[in-house]
């Protein structure tokens, strides 16, 4: 077929041009963007006086019916079209005839037009993303607010460091998702300006009001400098960032439902709703959830380093290298979407196992670093040397197998004659937990106040 | 030498832990951090009763002479020492005794201790940076002031396209990096909280008060859950992201000053004063200084990646792998800090040849755009139309051997009799970019809001 | 549906988890290599008196059915199946009942299947590739042989150095892609090994033969460990490294093909069949695919470090997060193939405007470098001396505003007396050439010799 | 100080360039390449009569002399000097004379020798790393011949899969090492080629022999192209992902050694001596090593995108940008050698807690497996039938309390009346990994196999 652009060429375009240089195959995806973006922009170039009211209306009207074909898959979309901006304006020609169809694209290029599509889709996604982060944040804190006496061991270096709560735990992801949607909030007020009118990269000689088309598509404003608006990808940079720095978290969190799940653990029992099994081994029943979640992570990685490789060294204003921008971020999208909305479920009907957790709290001696403060305030001994005696309490411990919170004031004393009985009260994991009662611990008074910010929070966000 | 911890040990450390393990090679960079975090947490600690304002002065004055002897290179950091932390606890301990020394590290863990540092660290060279970043954007700016007039090519796909000026060209480059302030910015509010307090993982039984450790140190308040504040380093994933985009950003700028300095282009002159000579060709004048900040885009692209990656799949709360957050951080904010600054300096001094550029506009048909708006605007021809007509004038140029701009009227004519005198007016390079008037445009109107708008906003950040 | 492997478990999966779990989606792109794979395993299972005759031809019979049905779109590809594996062995029990159906699954299992399946994949298309680059080398080869005395600048840092023909430069990326060629031919040897026969990661009490299995599928051998084998992805990551490196060159080659095709350089002309124009800007001719080619590096290289990141950390054997690893493969895979192809075309079709290249020889003095060369070597004057001298006469002629090969002898004179009439030989461009007679210089012979060295080297491979 | 290429510069250098531009602070790393290049270059041009013999002595006894002088740290590195060219170059020139030393430059250029320097240290460190990998996988395979009776649970998705022998599993170790000394053996042989006498880009016009240089260096032969040979860097990529996947290997390793250490699995206990403790909480003892070097993997794989980033789209020949290429292979080789050093010490002197890993074996359901296989031998039941079957029973054996391994008979009869006696055979753990013994699987007489073949490949690599 003929190409918009054809007119000084002399040799037809190459079967094998037709397919490598197409998205149509792709970017058909962003067709409710770009039939939106069109109709602001009709709208905009009548009140303008650039259109007739009729004009306007024509091409509206005939905007809405090809949204209509799209959504009812009435519409075919063809690799010769090459993108959805092509296809979307050969069948409004076809609809309202070639005279006034053509007159849509006075005042803007497929380089604005490909920018505006692009954002719009980005900016309505961080809106989705942000919202079920608000949703998983909600279900952790719910989670938390029925755990606030469930003890079990506070990890570092996957060894077992002190006594917490599994409330505290659990509120440390929400802290984190919690930052993510700011991440997204503030990356959307950055963004929503209309790079539309930016026209091929220099702005345009038609008297346009481009006020008028942000302000219908609601957009802050329109864009500073055409150059910049078709030649900008931050927006996209950043989605794929937000994107990675969630999984960075969700990887977190389902390294520890995969370890909690194990035969070692037993902290937690997925849903059979949520769980899988083996082909050859009949007893197995896989967290194949969170495997998937957490291996997702590379993908949503290297989508960040795709694009961030591609934009490298390109001189201005708009080159075709920038056509590789949409599938990365459209298969990150979609991974957030459906990894969030799937590890939301899988909390809501995990099983936690309380008395495992708890049982595992008598390895590790826990409350070592209790003996150890319980040395520095009551008996004034500094720090460094408390920590020594406490190592050799745990040494003594450890030679006779049996954990520190089961050790005799005799025992104790055998090591420093300074220890008394209560020694044994702070050795308690319970009283332990509940010592730590510092701002941002892990006692029930600390933890309550977190889960309350939480609320007010999810509260102000309306969710 | 005896580790603090090593209680419990029967077997001293290899040799070849010793040197795997410690950080002190890279971390000593942290020593005005780790010395301020600890003076403050000596206040917070005896306002709060728990030391005694003698031990507190003590320490200070400790820490104080410790600072000293750092900052005159009297201080000497041995691989023993494992960490900046453990360094300074042990001199400070050589100057007021164990026993005083040794009160410094209640209610506080090296895990919330280094958290500290490398976010005191990550917030203030965030400052240092943006404030780099503004100078850059004024020196664009003030170039810009001086190039209205300049006319030169205006590309995409390294064609040329339309003509644009110097000033409008430079001033996306300036919106670029004012987007990069703002991400800075704001990274700088979400992250300015307090990780001390949260010691190992759960907070503390000692009757600490963070709110005071916070303002002491100018942060907007403490983090809200122990757990996430030694486990959390979005805030250096941030800063690591936020370079790589600069380095997107300036790897462009830098193509485009490689490319005007080639003998093809011609459009700039690098002083002599940055830019180096051949061992082996005594003729060359090579751009090297905007070759490696190209070049050093990949290093920081790559620092970002071995951060996530890192993180990726860490249980909570502090584990090991964590500490190679750090020399990826330290380099890209020297390689930053240092590109930014020789960056501006080269541009200061860069001679841009403004007879050359406006010499290339007379290549590549440059208003062709016009001649279709034309027949838009005037002719009531539809954009398409309007567009394959144009491409027949070009055709006819080009077979010419002409530019667009040097056709005549009777040429036009040849191709369609629509064509009149106007025609030729609107070829003329200098109307057609003066004819870009709308918000963004090329023309001197928009450029001068361009401007302003770029005066203000440096205004309002004191610069 | 009944899942194979819910007999211990209560509860109906969710749909969520089906949708998120099936990789049928994309792994029907395997068929073949499963279904071959299959015919296979029947085959020893036969042969070793596990299977019986008529249950094999069964089978195979089977099999070879719904293989037809697959490549006539005769086959139904449901969620429900999970993956390529479950669907064709849920058809074949459809086709040959249950019983004899289900004794095909006897000795393996869907870990060392997958690990077949895909293996097998990414070996065929190791050889497709490989055959590509042969192609490709040989078109570079066929454009050096006609190019042997078209004289172009040698650039470094973008600037002219020394003259150089069109033939020595292309050759250079023959030898880049001739390297590439190697890597996949040894990647190929190096994991030509059978995996099938490990089953879920600890073998098989069947009496099972694999080096029947190994012969029956062209392997070398059958792999050592079986827990290695359904845990070892090696494989993918050395064809995403391999195809990294054929776009890092291709990203090279495109980045020149782009600038040649500047008005600035004008050094060649895309056929009209590999170029497109601007849907605004009639005039425009932009090398679309080779800004493509040069986009889609970021894609292979996210694709590279996405599998890198997923396998990081994964303790043994199989992982859920390994089901990630198919999609970047086959995306870098269909990439290095359509990019190969057209690029391979273009460079066919290509129009090489030698009298621009040469005439551009004559801005930057490219044969300031003979001159020092025959300092040295005539008038025995030290290198760096004759560096320093030349120089001068650079800077002589820069202020004459001539080029180097135009100076006068008395000019040169002005400078050093020690110059005498060959010195202006030496100065020629062509005598430039010409003289860099070194093994693998730019004189003729040395290309030719360079040129039949490639020859020879496709004739070992047969093409 | 006067640079060596200033002849044509009318403005000195600024300070602000010299530090930006210099790689003498990391590229000295290469003294020792740079002076065996030299000597050999010195050596060659002697044999071709460039220089006399009386020059090639005193040239070569005065690099040797630098040689000591640096190697006894007697020789200061100034910022002025730029790189280690230069720097050696300048010291020659003051101990033998500006006018023989200059001579030394004849027929090379900067390009060609820091591509020498640069391949000759990657061909070193290639062969280092090769060498740490024998000694790593002859560990793994000492520690397997004393655990082949070391029954431990196989995983997947972390789950209990079936029981195997500690010797089995760490073999699966060796195998994944064993791949990558391949993929460094052959690196070295498809990169083992000069790339010197390529001079800047285009050879020389000197009667030089690269063959005799060749021949001195131990080189397989010169390059083929000049211009490929200084723009050539895949031989640094190819280290780079080379050790990337090793860390992809000892980074699932290191996960394994880290899950072993944990209260849950204690499988392992890491000796005293590569294990640290906590500054805070004195019971704590950490697999820090492990852990560093999984967190080290994000550093390594952050290095190969570097400069895969850096190479991208980079114009033949020489641009500035490659000296980027250096620290990122400098800190992986580092990384990698220290690594697998100290990894290597540590799997020594581990001590496997035999008696918890088979108690382990009781978890799970392990001979599950079995017992579908003995329904499908035994019984000629189809095994999707016999898998469902068993899955029957291990819900039996789940709901009571036990391992599939404790059921009696007349509970495996109460689900499915066709078992008899044999069924509690297979059912027993150690006859459960004893019966797998295909090729490549876990049972002794198969892992002895596997053995074998890796002592035989260590002896032909002569360790």
């Amino acid at each position: 077929m003929q190409k918009m652009w054809e007119g000084r060429f002399k040799e037809a375009s190459s079967k094998l041009l037709e397919d490598f240089n197409a998205s149509i195959s792709f970017d058909k995806a962003l067709y409710k963007e770009d039939i939106n973006g069109s109709i602001a922009h009709a709208t905009m170039l009548c009140e303008c006086g650039i259109l007739t009211n009729d004009e306007k209306d024509k091409i509206c009207n005939g905007l809405n019916q090809i949204l209509d074909e799209i959504k009812n898959n009435k519409f075919e979309f063809k690799i010769e079209d090459e993108d959805i901006h092509m296809a979307v304006e050969k069948r409004l020609s076809e609809i309202i005839g070639k005279e006034i169809g053509g007159k849509l694209h006075t005042a803007r290029s497929r380089n604005d037009q490909v920018a505006l599509d692009f954002r719009m889709f980005v900016l309505n996604e961080n809106k989705e993303i942000s919202n079920l982060l608000l949703k998983l944040i909600k279900t952790l804190n719910e989670i938390a607010k029925k755990n606030l006496n469930t003890l079990m061991p506070g990890f570092t270096h996957l060894q077992h460091a002190q006594p917490v709560s599994l409330a505290f735990h659990l509120l440390a992801y929400a802290n984190m998702f919690k930052r993510d949607f700011e991440r997204f909030q503030n990356s959307f007020e950055r963004n929503n300006f209309l790079p539309l009118g930016a026209c091929a990269l220099a702005g345009t000689p038609h008297p346009t009001n481009r006020n008028i088309t942000a302000r219908l598509l609601n957009f802050t404003a329109p864009t500073q400098n055409a150059m910049d608006s078709v030649s900008d990808r931050d927006f996209a940079l950043e989605i794929l960032f937000n994107i990675s720095v969630v999984f960075m978290h969700t990887s977190r969190l389902c390294e520890e439902l995969i370890l909690w799940s194990s035969q070692e653990f037993k902290f937690i029992e997925i849903s059979d709703k949520f769980a899988t099994g083996s082909s050859i081994m009949p007893q197995k029943k896989n967290p194949d959830v969170a495997e998937l979640i957490r291996g997702k992570t590379g993908r949503v990685y290297g989508n960040l380093i795709s694009l961030l490789t591609t934009m490298k060294s390109l001189p201005l204003a708009y080159n075709k290298d920038m056509q590789e921008d949409k599938e990365g971020v459209f298969d990150s999208v979609k991974t957030a979407t459906s990894s969030l909305i799937i590890l939301n479920e899988m909390l809501k009907t995990a099983l936690f196992k309380n008395e495992n957790m708890e049982k595992a709290c008598q390895m590790g001696h826990l409350s070592a670093t209790d003996l150890a403060d319980y040395l520095v305030s009551k008996k004034n001994i500094p720090f460094r040397e408390a920590h020594f005696i406490t190592g050799k309490c745990v040494a003594l411990a450890e030679s006779k197998g049996i954990d520190l919170s089961q050790i005799s004031l005799k025992e104790l004393q055998s090591v420093n004659e300074i220890f008394d009985e209560e020694a044994l009260k702070v050795l308690d994991l319970h009283n332990s937990k509940e010592a730590r009662k510092s701002f941002g611990g892990t006692a029930n008074k600390s933890v309550l106040a977190q889960i309350e910010f939480i609320d007010e929070f999810l509260k102000i966000n309306e969710i």
